[in-house]
């Protein structure tokens, strides 16, 4: 099966792929504003309702993450509270409290990119998310991992 | 020992006591507005430099906790992005977002009123809050879980 073709020269890509391309286009802004280069992606039937970057330095807030501005933005164009049929696509597996909020929003599925051993909510031994929500993880893990890792690497020089 | 004592008529009430009280003032105030009742304050040095209530409603916001908008506004307050010598107090005991929130702002000590036992951190066998934070529940205990058991008695009439 093909999806999301673009031509003759692109390869043809999976829907986690084409929407953790768009999840990292976010994470791309991000590190050009210096923040912490993760990026998310809400979507639902196909169409992205919500998006968002790591904002910690510009808000000062360290609370800011992509994955909760792109879920309130999400509610919000739906005029809605609950996202049952969206998926959070997000470059870095979501921390405690992002996974904490997802719950409350009842995210119908999380599509994560590289995973965070330390910090991840994948680190629990007791589901925190809604009992509804699959999980994916390691879509353009490599990817997803290195712009972090080289934005670090920058940072302690 | 006596703290914060208002004049022969009132009774001598500990910190704890006195800055929960504070708490419940904006849990009552969401009462008002018809959300959710619960209240938080963050305090510093004795001086409260952040407060919130549950705004869900008003927001349209399922994430708008009354411990997300006192954290946020209390970093905001103190200009850094930490809060290690602050408290939290807050009427309810918090969810894992909120608790997950908490870890980033390294808030120095948590204190609660009402347990929550299905939805409050302290369900998990693992500490998602910061290593540092000092955790204290039940603190006025009754006068807080009676507000929202009142508020949602009042919802299924």
């Amino acid at each position: 099966m093909r999806y999301y073709t673009f031509g003759d020269e692109q390869p043809a890509v999976s829907p986690d792929e084409f929407f953790m391309n768009e999840a990292l286009k976010e994470a791309r802004q991000a590190l050009k504003e210096d923040e912490i280069p993760i990026g998310a992606v809400v979507v639902c039937k196909g169409q992205i309702i919500g998006k968002g970057h790591n904002l910690t330095e510009r808000l000062n807030d360290v609370s800011a993450h992509a994955e909760m501005q792109a879920l309130t933005a999400a509610a919000n164009y739906m005029g809605g509270k609950y996202l049952p049929e969206c998926t959070l696509y997000v470059t870095m597996e979501p921390c405690v409290m992002c996974a904490g909020a997802s719950y409350w929003f009842q995210i119908g599925r999380i599509v994560f990119g590289a995973y965070d051993v330390q910090r991840g909510f994948g680190r629990l031994n007791q589901t925190i998310t809604h009992p509804k929500t699959l999980i994916t993880g390691g879509i353009h893990e490599n990817e997803c991992a290195q712009l972090v890792k080289d934005f670090f690497k920058s940072k302690r020089k």
